[in-house]
């Protein structure tokens, strides 16, 4: 058995000093069309020289670093409560990365600590951004606070609605929560005007604070996922997990992980595809999404916006199409109608594989995993419990070795709502 | 600067392997009266005898210690954002035992998996509680499915509104949750009649919970604080800081904490307690209680009830009187008539000294707490963190070196409605 508390009590593992950069060996479509000229708008001059270089390595600047410490390296345990459940043999196995350690809940906290660094040194006053479960306006709201910009959040009206002290949280840190679609946009009005009665979507509310952003000076937009220097601030976990598996001696069959964006599963598997790449060494890399919002498993990989209202630059991943609006699921981190441009280069070519699941089997998972490991996991993370425990299974069905490590990208504290209404049978 | 790190990753601080029993040293007033006769109805016989013990240390059975690994030690931190924004001189220090980070966020858990351990031992098959905040409910909800005891939680009224989504979480691991005063018990039905709309109180849970137990077979009653017994469970955290102070050479000035029953409080203090006694070292502490539930700063110290109906023995403690019923603050886990008899008989023999603080100026400090520690409080917590900051800061203004320890008993983050109410200028 694996020590479940090595990396809890060990000192050897650090955090990392530099960013991983997978572009150093992946060539990604760049994005295109009219809009690239707003990008200087909207985004620092550090961010956007991220956005394209190649090198392998980026020093992580040490008033983020001494940050992250505060709650990184973040424990890999072995989900010894829930292998027991399962009945698996002794040689299958699941571990997890736990990044709901974090402040906020969730491994968002990352990016948003180097975000509002590089902006602060930059001169922005103010950042906007959409969040759609919470997490991600969350982690943005404390990395502001941290670095002494203001914050304006536009929270998918879906999730302002099922999740109102999330809302409560943002606050907390200093932040202005607007529900999304709102009057405070051109285009939030647009959509009001034409649909009332819209749960909204991330695709909406990345367009009214793209709008702010670009409507006011000083101010700047930041995004959660999707973008490569995001995917990149997020290596720290697949980096911190490679030291952590190589001192308890695990070589891992299995890496899975969430989507929405991609960025919690791309910090995590990133890391490790190099050497995929390099030796064809058969590591199963697993992408989970819902059914609900299946941008791998049914959209199609081409040129599409980021954003609603077409405002962003054009660029190239599996999308549903920017204008579409998932069903109101509960976890409001994955409707998202595209996927982050590495990832989606990475599925195309073969390196990741994706599943997906409907809400019901994910919230099955997450009660089986909270009542075992006791962790109430997001029900984003869910995804990523499901399809490990369905791997677990099969493998001791098969009576095949194996060895799953999951990413549980964040805590499901502020969504008790959506475990209520499962319990109640009210899940739709 | 102290290493904030130092024990998040140091292997050499150790989970305790026993309980240390300050009754070794100090000698409690036993219970007394009528109800005694009751009391092997409801406890489990090695409760019974470790309530009345002198033996100095009691192992923590393996079983139980594996559990806690799962998140014990639990760190030590330095406040020093918070630090720098009392800004504080550099040998005024503000220190933190994170106690928040267990699975169900609180202490509580130290003692319910004890609790269930020997019920389960004693072939209980329900345990029955009351619950004030929510964090007791929570920790002994997840430690009966641990140990596969049924759980039936009384939820004081007030709380059981103002904290829906506890509500929740203690379902999803298993229990049956009642809002209190409720009409399952003869006890609950006479408080309804006399007065519809009370807002409950934790004597008034107690009483109902003890009925049920005391009316069916195989059920046992659990307490989650004021028991010598569960003040002796508590002490796995003073003992751990003790080591943690040790490692990185720090003699405490004053150790702080919030005050319902006292549990956490105790287990905080009581392995100081015992050199405090001896030689008189003059380490400052300091209990901090509710204004709204005064218990050692208003109350007298003498042989009462337990509970409301007067079920229980009488025990020697601080107390409002039996009847009282506080107002409904959000520190619901403070909103007790009495105290421990162990903290009584320290606070009446001037080795612990209290203080007491409105609802307002608590959530002031909790609210300066989360903006720069990053952690939310619960409202309970934040009485110490209040009491702390005033501390250091008079520490300040007087030139005085000093170094102050306190418990962080809980996390806040089912209390969003009390700080939304804070911050909307609603709070009584």
């Amino acid at each position: 058995m694996v020590d479940i508390m090595e990396n809890k009590i060990d000192g050897s593992v650090e955090v990392p000093k530099n960013f991983y950069n997978v572009q150093c060996v992946l060539d990604v479509p760049p994005p295109k069309g009219e809009n690239l000229k707003m990008l200087p708008k909207i985004f620092p001059k550090e961010l956007l020289r991220e956005e394209m270089s190649k090198d392998k390595y980026m020093p992580i600047p040490e008033e983020v670093r001494e940050e992250m410490m505060r709650y990184r390296p973040t424990p890999l345990v072995e989900a010894v409560r829930l292998e027991k459940q399962l009945k698996l043999p002794k040689d299958v196995k699941i571990l997890y990365k736990r990044e709901d350690v974090s402040p906020t809940g969730s491994h968002k906290l990352n990016t948003a600590l180097m975000q509002a660094y590089i902006n602060n040194k930059e001169g922005t006053e103010r950042l906007t951004t959409e969040t759609g479960a919470g997490q991600w306006g969350s982690a943005l709201s404390f990395a502001c606070k941290k670095f002494e910009l203001d914050c304006t959040v536009y929270m998918v009206r879906a999730s302002f609605e099922q999740k109102p002290y999330r809302k409560v949280l943002m606050r907390l840190f200093g932040a202005d929560v607007v529900s999304s679609p709102s009057s405070r946009t051109g285009y939030g009005k647009k959509v009001l005007e034409d649909n009332p009665e819209t749960s909204g979507s991330l695709g909406i509310a990345i367009s009214e604070a793209v709008e702010d952003a670009l409507n006011n000076d000083n101010v700047h937009y930041s995004l959660g996922s999707v973008l490569n220097s995001v995917l990149m601030h997020q290596t720290v976990i697949g980096q911190e997990l490679k030291e952590q598996l190589k001192r308890i001696d695990i070589v891992p069959d299995a890496l899975v992980g969430c989507i929405g964006g991609g960025s919690n599963f791309a910090g995590f598997m990133l890391p490790f595809i190099e050497e995929k790449m390099r030796y064809k060494d058969g590591i199963d890399v697993v992408a989970v999404e819902p059914k609900a919002c299946p941008s791998i498993t049914k959209g199609k990989y081409e040129y599409d916006y980021g954003d609603s209202a077409k405002q962003t630059p054009m660029l190239k991943m599996y999308t549903l199409g920017h204008d579409f609006v998932p069903a109101p699921i509960h976890a409001g981190g994955l409707r998202y109608h595209g996927k982050a441009p590495i990832l989606s280069l990475l599925a195309n070519k073969g390196l990741v594989r994706t599943v997906a699941y409907d809400q019901k089997a994910i919230f099955d998972a997450g009660i089986a995993f909270a009542k075992t490991e006791g962790i109430i996991p997001a029900p984003e993370s869910s995804h990523a419990i499901r399809a490990t425990i369905d791997m677990a299974i099969e493998a001791r069905k098969k009576h095949e070795k194996k060895t799953i490590i999951m990413n549980l990208s964040g805590h499901g504290l502020f969504d008790m709502k959506g475990y209520e209404d499962y319990m109640d049978g009210k899940l739709k």
